[in-house]
């Protein structure tokens, strides 16, 4: 794959453009564009870089793309561009993989803290100005199962071993003396392994096999009490069926960062329930994620330009970038 | 030492007896008394165990003490039992020391995580049912200085490093190439080492030399931004200095889960600070810490019987238990 002379590059952005551009913008015609002006952006593109990486407008705009080649996702989910116009089309797909590993494997050992700690509770008392002593739970020998084994899920696996957690994985193959996970589970045979884990951490792509893959039947065979953490995809996890699983108290506890639908409509249940803790898809942006984003991008362009192999190409059959081993 | 036939043990209690004491019913007398019995329970008495270690009482009954020869407290301080007296007298002091290390430290690396992810912010917002993305701080590469290089230290500090954070420490002696710290600064030197932390744990033993050793002068030689975590005894702070130092922003957080004064007042300005983080004296208080604490008593009592050396004597002079290295 080598770049034309003057390629021209479309941006979609959201309410900001993406910073750090300039490197490219002296390499192309760059035309940032909102999702409505997305299809006129498009006609006679080279490369599309989707910055506002949770926009649905690609597909409505996907005929207006007559020459595109490349199309770069500004995140490691690439479901928003799994369409099966992409899919069956000679344009090459990547996508971010990397940037956020670190960090949202931060935010899931905070989570697992906050709950093994009560830390939700000794707010709202503090709010209350009560005190009220409790006794809390150690995380040092408790185990996490993590549904995912791509970079993220790797990156979880061995912050969460180094903080004193025993830790597997679950993921297509099965396969044991895993370097991050140890023993991988596979994931078709999730309900067996479910009921040793006291956290469990979603963070598989969203894929056709995926979707909806924690619902009741997942929920009544984990261990009761066991919590789960989502930081992959709401649409991983069939909401209503959780909410039952929570209330009913056979989990403990959820803590979510992604939803079927976000923002997290105000009438969910979710807010109000003292054993959710709801963020705002956010675990994995650390101060400068923008700039690492970009980052990525830059990479793969001058790598474009040159001819030279792209990094993160992802497997539209898969849905993701196949791990190398 | 070698204990008698029928020793006569004191048990300062609480709301609640110890539990599991069933081993040392049978070896000895056992006088379970509340305050107000304290006295006449310690006449004739060869062992005192105080199970409520928060209890100032015993240097009130402490001239009825006739006969006593052990003193165990089941805490890690041991500042509530540190006066004259008993400095001055040839009773043996003895602590629970190792109880509580591992679980200090997950409640530390817990809190250290709520700051980076902003946890209480997000808990606080879903409780207002709103939806708002922020970037938050990773941990890696972050650092923190230990303050107090006991045992509970050690422990915070290893599990730190394990989750990715730089670690030093401060006590009596500076020295490098610690196994637990690396570098180990004087404590006497702190305001120099104080300028490369980003988190500030304190968790030194309570004793003349370290009463209100945070004060507005340490604050000031702090980090711009950095936080402070109390785990060790709230008279290590000056409570006046520290409302200033985070009003001021010198400060951008603390996580105190112990006070002046406990229960923390109702009229105590840190209730209401939204980036102090309020736990009711019990990071160390896992479930079954009870047990464990009884546990370490019941092991040192058997010692006593059988005249092997006890566990966890207290140097007097220093006030806690000195390390082996």
């Amino acid at each position: 794959m080598v770049g034309t002379d003057n390629p021209v590059l479309a941006v979609l952005c959201g309410e900001k453009h993406p910073p750090d551009m300039e490197p490219i913008e002296q390499l192309a015609t760059v035309r940032y564009t909102r999702a409505e002006g997305l299809a006129d952006a498009l006609r006679g593109a080279d490369v599309l870089f989707v910055y506002d990486f949770l926009s649905t407008a690609v597909p409505d705009a996907w005929p207006a793309a007559d020459r595109l080649r490349w199309l770069h996702i500004a995140s490691a989910g690439v479901d928003p561009v799994m369409f099966p116009a992409l899919r069956d089309s000679d344009v090459v797909l990547t996508n971010s993989r990397g940037v956020f590993d670190e960090s949202i494997a931060e935010y899931v050992l905070a989570v697992v803290l906050a709950f093994a700690k009560d830390l939700p509770r000794s707010i709202r008392l503090q709010d209350e100005r009560t005190w009220l002593h409790r006794e809390t739970e150690r995380i040092s020998g408790r185990s996490a199962l993590v549904v995912g084994t791509g970079p993220i899920g790797r990156a979880i696996a061995r912050l969460l071993r180094a903080a004193g957690l025993r830790v597997s994985g679950a993921g297509r193959t099965a396969r044991a003396d895993d370097p991050d996970f140890g023993t991988v589970h596979a994931s078709s045979q999730l309900t067996r392994h479910l009921p040793d884990a006291d956290f469990v951490v979603a963070v598989a792509p969203l894929t056709e096999q995926t979707k909806g893959m924690f619902d009741a039947e997942t929920f009544a065979a984990m261990k009761q009490g066991a919590r789960l953490i989502n930081v992959g995809r709401g649409e991983l996890v069939v909401t209503e069926d959780l909410v039952e699983a929570l209330r009913a108290g056979q989990l403990a506890g959820a803590a979510l960062d992604v939803f079927e639908t976000e923002p997290l409509p105000q009438s969910s249940p979710l807010w109000t329930m003292e054993n959710v803790l709801v963020s705002a898809h956010m675990s994995g942006d650390f101060v400068g994620w923008r700039n690492a984003l970009v980052a990525v991008f830059v990479d793969n362009f001058l790598r474009w330009r040159e001819g030279r192999p792209l990094r993160n190409v992802v497997d539209k059959r898969l849905g993701y970038v196949p791990s190398n081993g």
